[in-house]
């Protein structure tokens, strides 16, 4: 276990990645982007590329604060963005939220968490609309795996430039470009309420998680192969249940066929489109 | 082009769709839904085949009304519930939206109405985990392909029975279902605003438009075919760039390829994952 080696090439993956987000906007006909920046890692390292890929003026940073969330996150958030220099803008979401909560009774935290998650959408995808930029998504690929996300809330995005990196080599990263010491050492959490930390809430740690998923997903082992390298069983077994679970996370909804030619089927892209 | 048909054989539509709603629920472990019923066709049509998949008890019938939106549409989505005997929850959203919209001067009409798209996705999706039942989307083929939704709104879903058929075949499948008359005469509206129609907004009919969809995508007619067919050849080119200018909305948002297995490229189906 000790052996497998997550470290990347900062410098080849910053290239590609300012790269990617410059020509995803570019082939929109874009040139400008909107990120909300929560305080924590993951949207400090997309804030950074951004503002490399396009210049800082033409990304703007979106703090959605609940009356909840940790003072830490909005300062941090702060801070982030005057290094990069970025336009930015603060909405407090409480309002908004708690008109979608009173309606109910004893609603649960995940349910409460899921509305936060997906008015930051909202008000996103507003403020793409107002500031003419495309929404940059944050999500690493150890939640999309995981499915440790809320569908059409913080998932939802125009192009996600860390995708396809685990948490820690977004640590990495954000190391490489000079984020906060303090941002990079905290303990990741959705900061939905308080005390939530991701590893208390998914009972194990990102260290172990992402080498058992780069077996698993990269290098296609087999389980009984992970079990062999080292890995717990139990833990094997559970983190495959949640990729399965979550795979409608990762694909478009069905639509029932009825035609020859059906969206998400056989009308996939333009250039099966012969005009 | 009066000789473009686009009948459809009724009782085996309604056969497959029934089907797939009970199959595609079974296959995530699920038995019931919820459905936001506007009061409009879509809705209407997708309320009916759910209750007749699932039975009406098993589905829940969502009303949202804003402070601007129709009365009839309120009456009308209440006479589908009494004539389908399911259970219902009416949940204003007019607090929730203007939470939204007072922290801004001069939202235009277009955000406006992007806003309450999404906050009743947001409800519907609660009331989902509520209800213990998957979304059910109302989105036809003729306003997929022409982009005419809300991303992350009216066109969120977990499945959707009615994506494959176009508007006008929607009507005839609401005849057979026995929907009341007055739903199916009146001009379809998103309710956003008052006076608002699809027709108006659009500038074409669905008539036209259907016709014109389906030589251009399910018989792959060549824009010139599509002239010579008797289609006028502004309407031909502004239908065809409507389709590629919303290609966005009907994909997974691109991801930065990093590794050599990347979600949304060769990560896609779990049969591909030898566990």
């Amino acid at each position: 276990m000790d052996a497998i080696d997550l470290s990347i090439d900062t410098d080849l993956v910053h290239k590609i990645l300012t790269g990617f987000i410059h020509d995803e906007l570019a082939r929109a006909g874009y040139s400008r982007a909107v990120i909300n920046v929560s305080g924590g890692l993951d949207s400090a390292v997309a804030l950074f590329l951004a503002a490399d890929a396009l210049k800082p003026l033409n990304v703007l940073a979106i703090r959605l604060p609940y009356k909840s969330s940790s003072g830490d996150s909005l300062e941090h958030a702060q801070k982030l963005i005057d290094q990069v220099g970025c336009p930015s803008i603060t909405i407090p979401i409480t309002d908004t939220v708690d008109a979608l909560i009173d309606q109910k009774s004893g609603i649960s935290p995940v349910r409460k968490g899921n509305l936060m998650a997906r008015v930051r959408m909202i008000v996103a995808y507003d403020q793409s609309e107002a500031f003419k930029g495309l929404v940059i998504g944050t999500g690493n690929k150890t939640e999309i795996l995981l499915g440790y996300t809320t569908l059409y809330g913080d998932s939802a995005c125009a192009l996600n430039p860390i995708g396809d990196l685990y948490k820690t080599q977004i640590r990495q990263l954000a190391s490489a470009l000079n984020i906060p010491g303090p941002i990079i050492a905290k303990p990741p959490s959705a900061d939905l309420w308080a005390g939530q930390t991701d590893e208390g809430e998914l009972g194990f740690t990102y260290e172990d998680v992402d080498k058992l998923l780069y077996l698993l997903v990269d290098q296609r082992f087999h389980p009984q192969e992970c079990i062999d390298a080292g890995f717990d069983k139990e833990f094997v077994h559970s983190v495959i249940e949640r990729i399965r679970k979550n795979q409608y996370k990762r694909l478009m909804s069905p639509i029932a066929k009825l035609s020859n030619r059906t969206v998400g089927y056989d009308f996939l892209y333009l250039r099966d489109w012969g005009t």
